[in-house]
């Protein structure tokens, strides 16, 4: 795989060309079996249509064949990181993307409050997606937690969803889950993955338990499940890589956090595409790159609402001329990784992608959709090369070799 | 990527086949915006047709997606050598193409002749494309600087192109080029990519300082731009890695440089299409394998003339009966990279690949272009994989494993 270490060493120039990025989450689907439509396929599109039609058309594959990406190897592809390499436990992406105080030597972990049973297992991983409110009254609460030599700051995220930053000696992120990812079992365990981490353990069960006794009494968030242990991430900057000065709008905290762990500025924002429009439309001119991360697809694709995934759809293909209205000299349009509605989850299933520029290819494809971006010009590639065919686009690579 | 380690020690083997890889420069392109057709889609081409429509077909990627390579690394490529390691400065493919006594130690160079204004800055970074004859006489003069230590041979190319071999203890080829690759501006000062290349700028540096003073006078030749200073390449032989006695014909220096780097014979050609023809109705025979290089294509291309491009498309489709007349058993119709007429310049794009041989696939489609050939049955894979499917098809490959 070429990925980032080549471009910035061997092929990247300066230009003054701007790139816009949409990602649309969750965006490659399969056909609903009633109809053999995906939501793609179902949704009319006629600003994507139209684009894809007089672009370069490919599908991207996050993982290569048969991996499924969580949301942070997703991004960090389509950033042209090494996905498989290149490691942030979804703890650290939520940190950053919260503003919480985290850095070198930390340790971040997302926290989902969830429900158990009077025996300890766990009956609703989400917490019946208890409100906002509640969830960041219960953080105030836990940022109560003592543990001796440790400090700990807690941060609710949305819905069900918080992050907690671990600062101290000697703490590292070898550490399984507690999230057993099915429901009628306890949670799992913590496990160390290496012999160091035996501290980190400690310190997260203490933690466990502490919160526990905080949250006996608030059903349904009567307890916490942990996931994706994750130092601060050192990665080289979008600025060092490709020259880029790049701003990441995002209004869902993890993906400012991705944002943010590659370098690109980040503001908060509402994670309604309006709140995010606006923000583009007052910035872009200052940036050579804007990542634009649209959420709500991939949450109808995980709770296997076809219809609704259809209808966010179309609300992105509504905005389109709006954003073409700023004229990037690039436009690429493409997601982090399929979520097809029939399956309630992330796939591994290549993603829809169309780029936009003046040297694409006129793929004259019919549709925006898996089925006819399989016969675009692009081919089937790893979404980790979608930063040099963007680059390529936008004419800031040098030819390699004369 | 499988490359000729790999077919040369697992699966390489005698057979009595003959290869005949015709590589037209700059061969893909895009569509002209006005008619949505591009260069091959244009041209009227019924022999390349009918070939394509009953072979094997696909498209080649000579870096993987996004990189634009130079025509070393392209070329390598084809042969089956990976582009990004096996490097060959430019300078070495010249000297070599062109015959200069170059050799273990040497460094070469590549030189064009350019403009520049009383200040110093390029105006015309190919001296307004003087004649050969002109070019010839400069080098004559050239050849008489004098740097202690250092032997110095200069030899012109084409119009505006020459090349220098250094000889002497120490050299190396950590330099970047003079060459600006723009106007307007003074040419790059030379800069080391390592500390054993300081030598060797002192000496470029002389060099340069020499040839301004003997070239004052000879506006529009007034100086020189250094570009791809490299070693003589070591590489594996086409005859050790895949057992092939190899012919390269190529009317231009360049091209006989990669061919002979690669072990290829190869004899002093003009580069008009007629005159390598008759080289190969003479010599085929006596080769197993012969590379055919029709420069004008990629001329066309970058000069951004669409309708010569077409035409000299033609102009090829028309000899190739007379190259069929020969009955290689494996005909491979290619490019060494894209070069569409709207960019002016090399590109990324993948290009066009037809096999024929008694073991294609008739891959049925319908014209050859960048736009069929993406449905072949080849799919489209890196330009480094083209030679173990020649020799596939060539019946020149053991299965591996038992």
């Amino acid at each position: 795989m070429i990925s980032s270490e080549y471009t910035r060493d061997l092929c990247v120039r300066d230009a003054q060309s701007k790139i816009l990025m949409l990602v649309i989450d969750g965006l490659g689907g399969l056909p609903d079996p009633e109809t053999g439509k995906s939501e793609l396929e179902t949704a009319n599109l006629p600003n994507l249509d139209e684009l894809a039609n007089r672009s370069s058309c490919g599908l991207l594959s996050p993982l290569g064949p048969g991996f499924t990406p969580g949301s942070g190897p997703a991004h960090l592809a389509l950033f042209g990181y090494d996905p498989w390499k290149t490691k942030i436990g979804r703890g650290a992406l939520s940190a950053l993307g919260l503003g919480l105080d985290f850095g070198e030597g930390d340790v971040a972990v997302r926290l989902n409050f969830c429900t158990v049973d009077e025996i300890g297992n766990v009956t609703d991983r989400r917490a019946g997606r208890l409100s906002n409110e509640v969830a960041q009254e219960l953080c105030r609460q836990m940022n109560k937690i003592v543990i001796p030599g440790v400090e700990i700051s807690v941060k609710a995220e949305m819905e069900y969803r918080a992050a907690v930053v671990f600062r101290g000696e000697g703490l590292s992120d070898g550490v399984g889950d507690s999230d057993p990812q099915v429901t009628g079992v306890p949670p799992n365990k913590l496990v160390a993955s290496d012999s160091e981490s035996f501290r980190m353990i400690d310190i997260a069960n203490q933690f466990l338990q502490q919160a526990r006794d905080i949250l006996v009494d608030e059903a349904p968030a009567n307890m916490i499940l942990m996931r994706g242990f994750g130092k601060y991430p050192e990665l080289d900057s979008f600025q060092e890589v490709y020259g880029l000065k790049s701003l990441g709008i995002a209004g869902y905290p993890m993906y400012r956090g991705v944002a943010g762990a590659v370098g690109m500025d980040t503001v908060l924002v509402d994670w309604d595409l309006e709140s995010e429009l606006k923000l583009y439309e007052g910035l872009n001119s200052e940036y050579d790159y804007v990542y634009f991360h649209v959420k709500k697809t991939d949450s109808a694709g995980e709770d296997g609402d076809f219809n609704r995934k259809v209808e966010l759809l179309e609300e992105v293909d509504s905005l389109i001329p709006r954003l073409q209205k700023h004229s990037p000299d690039v436009f690429v349009v493409t997601g982090d990784h399929s979520t097809p509605a029939i399956m309630r989850s992330h796939s591994w299933h290549p993603v829809p992608t169309i780029i936009s520029s003046s040297c694409s290819s006129h793929d004259s494809i019919k549709g925006f959709s898996e089925r006819s971006c399989r016969n675009g010009s692009l081919g089937t590639i790893p979404s980790a090369s979608l930063m040099a065919v963007t680059l390529a686009h936008a004419k800031r690579l040098n030819k390699f070799g004369a």
